[in-house]
């Protein structure tokens, strides 16, 4: 009688009998893999192997060499700090402890605990997974959990929300410890090859300023000892690069707790970086035909309600009333720039039009979330839009990914491209996102770029294409994007005559080349660990004089190199040469021009670069035109002592 | 007994009997000069020579030669124009009718007027000119001015507010019209040599949005023909060059009223102008040691507090609540300088420190005040602040006055320059205000400028140099300023070290090339009358093919011109060539190329430019060679055809 059939990641259907679980499914292809099943993911989400499965459902097997096998472990991991702290403080009182992106954390309270005590901790961790107990799921009646969970408010509450339709509540045993948990876990602690427990900060119950702070204990957990030792030697060089301290450091920015948390202030050093790329997106933008326009970053809500961010963006808004109408910082700057076209009328031959703007927009994220320059509430899109006729889009598209990966190849770093098609929920016709998403597809496919396909992941307003800045550490983050939009030229009754003399709608397209400066200044800081190309770099030649004597000829050859346009400092400490050295290699400036009696005499000049390689008696002219070359070229290593 | 001593404006002194009028002081210098004593300044305050003098007042004598003869004599015709209103309209009301610097206006109510009335009312005042009554002071009790304006709430307003002091109220009348007025008056009527009503427009009572609105009717008067002519031909250029009608023809900037007042969008037409503005700013900034900072718009209003600004500045300012702290838009850019200078620890051999920053500021005006790009919401200030050693002063100021008279020159504007000293209320020693006085008279002696003293106006924290800019009609809008602040380093503690290893207190210049850049775009709009030079022309050259079959060749010519950098377009529509060249000129564009079939065989351009002068067979390299030099000195007007 009533069978189920699920669909399997290849796109094949498999029939099972009503109340298979996810282990079934798996018995059910192959007893080998029913074996070494460890979890499922069932429509998206990870669970456990016992569940059961729903008609209609999308099922992946997760087996040990699965991607999803690491959230898994980690998620165990958790179970067993959790156990070890209880043994060690039995006062605790667990909170939640989920999986992340690189490894767990788990937040508790009621107890005392600081960095010190994690090593503690650690070897009761490796007890618990020496004594390899097994990992079960139990369940109790509600009534029972809650008395369980008697002495526990955060427990209780989410078995008041997230469980709140469940009658049997869902734990997870191992040796004396259980937990309410939804799983998945693997089979027994002893599975845990490796772990470390990183650091403690606090948190917020439910991130919501307005309750509790907790205790956060953040840690990560491998297959075996060699991927956790990467891993901690990754997390360290990650360290050293941070760009908050490298952003202390080197002089670039700050944020001031009376000037606002999120509102970061660039300092000459920031502001010169910023700067130069500013400049080369809008080489890259004049050249493309774009044009540049401004808007405030003051609105009349009104905008946002006909633009339809309002409702959906509210709440992520800043907000203020003058003269008792509403208004808002902008959140972001297409509203403005549609405003803008709408101000004209326009013929079939003016398309596309194309506007740039660097946009500084604002948006309230919640203060505990807020983090150097990838969280903040302020920060600047490179944002572009474009106006074209629908038959203009592959053209444009293409022209902007070229674009896009002008901008990878000058920084050096890798792009990770995803292609993000229609979701459930969406405005437009079949036709013309079928065809939209053939399009995008095919400019991906005749540049050869690898992408990955996120199926129903696209903005409602059209399908898009996101591109992740991998950095030097293999980090992914947020960049470049090029979206399709078939909903804000409707909203704006956007038109042009067409060459029938009728009134048609242009489509818009939203890219912008880095993402915002913030984010991307962030990735250029730690992807170069500060050691910007010499075009980016805030000072590109430092002169160091020997001695006071030499002082004058450094101001020359400095004033020379300046005419050249660079930028060129001059120490005029009286320190040490030793010291003078090193303190220029601790700030990153790519070149050093070291400046004694010998070259003075001369008139040459010794150079020395951020390598700490050295060339004396070096041609003033010679090193000035590499200089230029190496600047224009936009090189990312210093070059000239190859 | 009890004579009174008044100060003349040579800086002498004129003792006279208590109860002295300023017409008995004028008799006591002369005969002659009492004759033609009109009315007097005392203590600043224009007033009627029948106005009892006190001891110690400040007396300037007013005649029909003096500056302040206009005031008097339009407002005068501010009556004339009342009386003849209600002689044709006698149910209007009469509220309030000052005159202003460019003649004069008065506020009624309670009547239908618009611009096609205003003939029929100057035939009135005509008569009542050419009857020449006799305008003479009168006084009323307290209770009998309110009987009079039983059925006027308005003028009853102004007795218990601005009149509320006084017992004897002050009226003057003219023939059967009588008004409540402090005056002063000429004699008669007939003294008013030309008068002339410009326009009507609204108004609120008091200028305040929440009060009634009122029919403001704007005239103007001289003392002959002559002088209204040229007044009248000067506000019909004005007119023409107006900056709102050619920012709209030249597709310049919008203001929405969705996106809110105030808040201008530039379109690319006016963002490019205002590109080219920000560059050579930043170019002069940058060679003159200027070092590049950003800071964002919202702050929390804490530091506003700590600046000091809040106190005065609360009212202008755009507040919000972000998670229960109030934060504010800022209305200028020092503290968040002061605050990013604040960062670091200085040593004496590190001054001057000057940072610049193109920033946007937010500044709530009334919405009735705003007006095109000359009073906004938001606008970008090109703000410089250096920190300087006292001893540095000097020649700072004599750095940045080269950069403001440069800014003057490149644009062919003249400068009214004025010298603020110290007012009455101010902070920092009589020595450092003294010094600072003296150094910038120093500076401005030594550099020959023509200056007027403006004693009293500076800063409370310090003197300043305020730049006007004259444009080619005559008038003079505020442009860039120096100020010296002796305040803010004291309220942000700033500090450096000195070579004595103490701590001392930096000056704070403020400074601006520019002022903003809206009120500057606004004055180059109208002073060129949209007919920018052309390195700020939004369009530099635009290509007119003759025929479709010239178009890949003027493409080509095109293309040629765009690799200099120089902004070009072609018209590609099917109009007759005429049209072409009528619509170029039109936009300003300050070169059109023709090309026909002549052209296209010979490989030459025909150039036309701004001012209709033409030339055929002009060789591409040459003239593309031009193009470049003009652009880069920046010259005024197109000279290829010179």
């Amino acid at each position: 009688m009533s069978d189920i059939v699920v669909t399997l990641p290849d796109g094949s259907e498999l029939s099972l009998s009503a109340g298979s679980t996810v282990e079934d499914a798996a018995y059910e292809i192959g007893p080998g893999l029913g074996k070494d099943t460890v979890a499922g993911v069932v429509d998206g989400d990870l669970v456990d192997k016992e569940t059961e499965l729903e008609d209609g459902s999308e099922l992946v097997i997760v087996t040990d060499g699965s991607d999803e096998y690491l959230d898994v472990l980690r998620h165990s991991a958790a179970h067993v700090f959790a156990q070890a702290l209880l043994r060690l403080r039995p006062e605790a009182k667990l909170t939640i402890g989920p999986w992340t992106d690189e490894g767990f954390y788990y937040d508790v309270t009621n107890v005392d605990l600081d960095e010190s005590d994690l090593r503690e901790i650690e070897e009761e961790m490796a007890d618990i997974v020496a004594e390899d107990y097994d990992i079960e799921r139990k369940t109790m009646s509600r009534e029972e959990a809650f008395d369980y969970y008697e002495n526990n408010r955060f427990k209780q509450d989410i078995l008041d929300t997230e469980a709140a339709d469940e009658e049997e509540i869902s734990f997870y045993e191992q040796g004396e410890f259980e937990d309410l948990c939804k799983g998945p876990h693997v089979e027994s602690t002893g599975e845990i090859g490796a772990f470390k427990l990183l650091n403690i900060s606090s948190a917020y119950w439910r991130g919501d300023e307005s309750n509790e702070t907790l205790t956060r204990v953040y840690g990560t957990a491998f297959a075996d000892e060699k991927e956790l030792e990467q891993f901690v030697e990754r997390r360290e060089e990650a360290a050293e690069r941070d760009h908050r301290k490298l952003g202390r450091e080197l002089d670039l920015f700050s944020i001031d707790e009376v000037t606002g948390p999120g509102l970061p202030l660039y300092h000459p050093n920031g502001k010169r970086v910023l700067d130069e790329l500013a400049d080369f997106a809008k080489g890259l933008n004049l050249d493309a035909g774009y044009d540049p326009v401004e808007t405030p970053h003051l609105f009349r809500t009104e905008l946002w309600k006909k633009s339809g961010h309002y409702e959906n963006y509210v709440d992520d808004m800043f907000l203020l009333d003058v003269n008792d109408e509403e208004y808002g910082l902008k959140p972001m700057n297409c509203p403005g720039h549609a405003t803008i076209f709408d101000q004209k009328s326009w013929s079939y031959r003016d398309l596309p039009v194309r506007y740039f703007e660097d946009g500084k927009v604002y948006r309230k994220e919640q203060r505990g979330e807020l983090s150097g320059l990838s969280r903040v509430w302020s920060f600047t899109i490179d944002d572009g839009h474009l106006f074209v006729r629908p038959d203009q889009i592959e053209e444009e598209i293409n022209l902007i990914i070229d674009n896009i990966l002008t901008v990878f190849e000058t920084f050096d770093l890798d792009a990770d491209v995803a292609l993000a098609t229609r979701p459930e929920k969406s405005v437009g016709s079949d036709e013309i996102w079928e065809k939209a998403e053939t399009q995008l597809k095919a400019v991906l496919d005749d540049g050869d770029i690898d992408y990955h396909l996120e199926e129903g992941d696209g903005a409602f307003y059209g399908p898009k294409i996101d591109f992740g800045f991998e950095d030097a550490l293999g980090r992914s983050w947020d960049g470049p994007t090029v979206q399709l939009d078939f909903n804000m030229p409707e909203r704006f009754d956007l038109t042009y005559t067409g060459e029938d003399n009728e009134d048609h709608r242009p489509v818009m397209i939203h890219r912008a080349l880095y993402g915002s400066y913030e984010r991307f200044l962030m990735v250029l800081i730690e992807h170069f660990n500060g050691k910007f190309p010499l075009w980016l770099a805030p000072e590109q030649v430092r002169v160091l004089p020997i001695s006071d004597d030499n002082l004058d000829y450094a101001e020359e050859v400095a004033e020379e190199l300046r005419e050249e346009g660079l930028r060129v400092g001059v120490e005029n400490r009286s320190w040490t040469i030793g010291r003078k050295i090193q303190d220029t290699h601790t700030d990153r400036v790519p070149y050093m021009i070291i400046i004694g009696d010998n070259e003075q005499e001369a008139g040459t000049v010794s150079v020395r670069d951020r390598k700490e390689r050295e060339e004396n008696d070096v041609d003033r002219d010679a090193f000035r035109a590499h200089l230029r070359e190496e600047r224009d070229d936009k090189r990312v290593e210093p070059d000239f002592l190859d």
